[in-house]
């Protein structure tokens, strides 16, 4: 086979641009089962005596997964340069290295190589490995569209965050006043009491560290509140985002059915094309009928306006 | 009289096909009473002295209650084929038993009769019986209202309920890290971690275990306010999808008075049908009021463009 | 003076119908004045060493307060039948007397009566005075219209209460299958494991009861992931409730500005009477601001359309 | 150079009224930086080993610090009357004096001359200073628009404030009845028995002090699902607080594009006016691509109203 044709069809298996080919989707079941594995594996590691059991069993994983992920890393790396999008740029292979995904790829394999060359702390080392559930966000649509609220509505949170920090210092810096005489353990320091404002902002209360003084319960109880409406604020954001989200998609939706009521039908392909549309937008099947509706109502009564003609009578369809 | 005439009786007694029909009520109440001081009895009962005391009573209860479940899945089992949406399937019998709302009845009374023939741990089996709480779910309109939104928006969920798993993930093995060496009884692995790391991301917040270095306090801090915005997902979700809900319901609803409001008045009739359509999308009176309002007006507006011209008194159509 | 004639101005001031009327202020803020001294007083009363240092004093504030509530309570159900709702019924005192506020002024005194007469636990009567808080909600319009939010959507409350129910019950009966045996002080029975049930299904998490088995541990953790979603369910119901209650309030204000408009300018008067309508439904002036914007956009657009005959070309105006 | 012109200079640096200066965007980063350091300062002062070991190091960045705030502070106050809004009153210095930026400044800078008069209690004093942190508010742009939510929905809030503290008094007085007797270290009073109110009506939950009594424990359960919707309220305020204020600035925004859209197109100029307007509302691009399309096809559509008749030519107005 041609070298280039070649690396198109790895890039295509590699990247699911057919939905419906097979071999696509089971290259994408075998890396998720594989990435699962390994992160319940790294996970068991951790416990003393399974790991002194399976030892072997974990460091096979370990090497198998590695020699995978990297297959992957460099068939990715190689079929790169067929994406549309990289396509247009001067050196499309440096690109795609410093892309996200690519990053995250190789972070999943460069520790089990370096060990070679540095000794680290081994515990680290494997714990390090489970930064491999990264690699799952390739496969989640859903996961997608919950991060695009988070990006658009990232400067209220920014804001939200910076607030957070200002009242953490503020609430920490009132506690350690009332408390540091009688609690010099405890509150002894601001960073110190900042353990307790931030347990008490974020309304997560472990009690490990509680005011005794009654000013010191006074400010906390006030604290408390403050934290309510604290926590309060990205619940709100979330909520106002993913409303405004919604109705843009459902506009998106209402646009492509204005465009394909334009004719009067829905034929079967339309519907096809208008069904895949609302998969990728995520939207339930309900709400596409409630638009429908919506969009035919509008249609009805446009056309009701324009019926006849007040000079010369006729219709004017 | 006619056994296909008394199976189509007692599946619209069972099933209030008419609402105002005194024997569906008093039976739907009598079973509601039942379920209830079954799940008081199964409560009571863990409790010793009060099991000992009234042990007798508990096994009169539970005998008279399987009893009566098991005449009333018997009688749905024989009236199931009556159902209009069941009548189109070629097995409508298997259809039925294989439905959650038989299974859940089935469940309430297996564990009864499976007790002659294998020998259980005995508290197990009793606790059991709570899920004939499920039974409950039948006649709960408002509470089926709530389930369509979390079945809307169940990618939403999952979404977050994987972002959820990820964040537990790398909370539990941040901790690990930095906490292991120092309490090895409570951090001493990864499953172990994730105790205090769900106990954060999710702003519950026990306190049993928590991080007592500076590393692990300052990564926990941070995990605390990761588990605010964790916390605030479903809220934003539900505060957007039950918006939505709202206003596919107000559509509906307005849909419906258009048609009604055709002939220009609502006559008593309409005025019924249109409390009943309120009652069960579950809209409050004002909501209504509103409705009505804004559907009115539009048709006003509508009347106005159609008016005559002031000066030459032709038609402006 | 005239009887009736003075029932009719003491109604008016109890009542503030005028809300200019400074004796009506008077009233109401010595009122107020004295509620908050009264909650205070009991408040501080259980604190030993203040009780034995000023009981004299409480006791004063005490009789003054039971004297002036008395006289208010009787002033107010002389007038009750100046109340143009009340008119209508054929019995307007008692249909008062059972009226909510009126109950509640009526358990305001009682228990100071009743003390002649019957002997009650000291310390439990005079906690029971705090109801006279609730006093305070005749004057708070803010709260009526959180209150408003809280009927309308009383119905979703009720099904999330139900949800609550039925999962306090399945996760302290799970809690009790994996701990009774190792914690039997703590999850010794079903009642008992509601309590870390609920503290962990309302994200509070005391952690004065928590699982300790592993099988425990992993069924807890599953339950503070579902309680957060409980604890999302109010907000999500309090978020599309507010909304959608902002919407009806949009729609009143615009419904009465498009009549105000109607002659195209907004004299003084009207300027008045809109700046009252929108105080009384609680909207900022920026809302307002918006609305106005809106109805005369509206407008506008409308007049553009109907600006010529189409047969004579005369203005339509 | 002459003085008013130099003053008009001096402002126009501090104030940033040229985005692109170099200068003024210089001052704000040093400034930034400088408030930042003092509180990283503040905040390390109180761990002792570190103020031990660098402790001329702090009072060196103290009196830097000052010095450079003093300045600030006279330099502001100079320049204040070049203020646009500060013009039209008759004593502009008094009225910037008493504004809150203002008076945050001098908050910044005066405890330090005050400690050369009176003897403070030095770690209240040092602490004190981190009330500098407010300094920041005046640069965070995106900070000022959810404070903007907060003040728009202050009636809503001071509302649920109330509401918190009528429930904080019942909670505890029911927990005072239940428990006094026999935890009377704990809830020995109703002030005492506040602090676990507080921390369970905002579902902190500490656990430092439970009920430990059944009466005690089925009363605190109730207050706990109370905590829950208590928690809510501000998460649903925000929520349609937010969704409100996103309404308004989209409507803003699509005025803004209607006037631009007069003539049919955007051309650079008007390009660089919406972003800009963009920027200070605070707005997502996607949100502007939205709005435009919303506004493109509400004009084709009047367009379409406007037509010509397709039989006879003529105008269809």
């Amino acid at each position: 086979m041609d070298h280039s044709l070649l690396r198109k069809a790895v890039y295509n298996k590699l990247n699911q641009t057919d939905k419906n080919d097979p071999i696509g989707q089971a290259i994408d079941v075998f890396l998720i089962f594989l990435i699962s594995v390994n992160i319940v594996a790294v996970i068991l590691e951790t416990v003393d005596p399974i790991r002194d059991a399976y030892a072997s069993l974990f460091f096979s994983i370990e090497v198998f997964s590695v020699l995978v992920f990297s297959v992957e890393y460099i068939a990715r790396l190689w079929t790169c340069v067929e994406d549309p999008e990289n396509k247009e740029f001067s050196r499309p292979r440096l690109r795609y290295i410093l892309s996200p995904m690519a990053l995250i790829d190789l972070v999943a394999i460069l520790p089990f190589y370096l060990s070679f060359f540095v000794t680290f702390d081994l515990r680290f080392l494997r714990v390090l490995r489970l930064l491999r559930v990264f690699k799952l966000t390739r496969y989640s649509s859903a996961m997608s569209m919950l991060l695009d609220v988070f990006r658009e509505e990232a400067n209220a949170f920014f804001a939200g965050f910076f607030i957070l920090i200002v009242l953490l210092i503020l609430a920490a810096s009132g506690a350690y006043l009332a408390e540091h005489t009688i609690q010099p353990e405890k509150f002894g320091s601001i960073p110190e009491a900042m353990w307790w404002a931030m347990a008490t902002l974020t309304t997560v209360g472990y009690g490990d560290v509680t005011p005794i003084t009654a000013v010191g319960k006074t400010f906390g109880a006030l604290v408390t509140v403050i934290g309510v409406g604290m926590a309060a604020l990205p619940a709100g954001i979330l909520a106002s985002g993913l409303a405004d989200q919604l109705k843009r998609k459902r506009e998106e939706l209402s646009d492509q059915l204005r465009t394909i009521l334009e004719d009067g039908i829905i034929d079967e392909n339309e519907e096809t094309e208008l069904e895949e549309l609302r998969k990728s937008l995520g939207l339930s099947p309900r709400i596409v009928e409630s638009i429908k509706k919506e969009v035919l109502q509008k249609r009805a009564e446009q056309e009701l306006k324009l019926k006849i003609c007040p000079h010369c009578k006729a219709s004017l369809e």
